[in-house]
């Protein structure tokens, strides 16, 4: 296995291309760092976006949902998508209103996805999403049911076809505008949990919330 | 002008129904509660997803970029877009790995994005911009440069077809389960804004950084 993946017309970067990452460690950092992603598909010509929480495994990122669900319907027999994940991870104060940036990590990736079709397969993606976001906790829950099993429709998307771009440190101002009295720098912005709020019904012996990781 | 937008086949929420919202007022404070949207495109059927900043004013959401950005340029002469705005608030932990799920909220625009061609507005949408994150900001900036505004592309989108979807409030279990000695409740997710980081080369008389609203 390459340790990069082969840039193509659609994922190489044109503009700014020093922010570009094609080698499968960055690819994967930030897909493992994130847990919504944005997938876009086309009904009629017309762009669809929904964000959805996803996992991968390997080279591929999973998602799922109802198999009602009309995202997922209108790409489970393989249309084109793309899916995107984003984290801003601060805001780039410049000294000129035209400099002003984000700092973040994206991936992009395209390709067609596949269903997930086998039981024990769905049932193993099922265990893998949540022991992603909550580690260990799969053996504690009430087991998935066959009719939950067939209620859930689970998609995944190899990576072939994919990028990462990375935007960090400060803001780059025009060279005469540093001598400018205009605050600038970074507002670094992150995501936090908040503190555990019981379910109004928890039963004798519940325990404590389980532990996360995102 | 109606409190409400008229529900359409492409923004009609099929499944969970009771998620979705066309009420103005709901629509509006999710769109000011984010700043980053991702936009999705199609170019010759495949599917693009690009995140980028905006901003509303009134019944129109902007973004902006390089003039030579593929992501603008795909779109600015009026093809369809799906505009999508999400925010998670909060991991919902059932008691079965089927019920799991995320509070969060959402908006998913569809329509065709106009570009902002006169000179003087597209500065008046950029200091709107600047506005939105850095109230008060604006009037201590380096101002925008001719070319600097050549070189920018600002796009709008008049919110037309839109729905916004809300989940709230804690697991929605199997009765049966709620017997079970598992824990389940709601971990909060929110964005927090960390110290602002000095640029390296600020100028004497730069004073504190700006006041953010995000």
């Amino acid at each position: 296995m390459s340790d990069s993946f082969k840039s193509t017309p659609r994922t190489r970067v044109k503009r700014l291309h020093q922010r570009a990452r094609y080698d499968r460690a960055s690819v994967h950092a930030i897909l493992d760092a994130g847990f919504v992603c944005h997938v876009g598909y086309v009904i009629d010509g017309q762009p669809f976006v929904t964000p959805t929480a996803y996992w991968r495994e390997g080279d591929t990122v999973y998602w799922h949902g109802s198999s009602k669900s009309r995202a997922l319907m209108a790409v489970e027999e393989g249309a084109p998508v793309c899916l995107t994940v984003s984290m801003i991870d601060g805001l780039v104060v410049a000294r000129s209103g035209f400099h002003k940036s984000v700092n973040y990590r994206s991936v992009m990736a395209f390709g067609k996805p596949h269903k997930v079709t086998d039981p024990a397969e769905k049932l193993a993606k099922m265990e893998a999403f949540v022991e992603r976001i909550y580690p260990g906790r799969w053996k504690d829950l009430r087991p998935v049911t066959r009719q939950e099993l067939k209620a859930t429709t689970i998609l995944g998307l190899d990576l072939e076809e994919v990028v990462a771009k990375v935007r960090t440190g400060g803001p780059v101002d025009d060279e005469p505008d540093y001598a400018l009295p205009i605050w600038a720098g970074v507002i670094p912005i992150r995501q936090v949990l908040g503190k555990p709020v019981d379910d109004g019904r928890l039963a004798p012996g519940a325990g404590k919330p389980p532990r996360v990781t995102l």
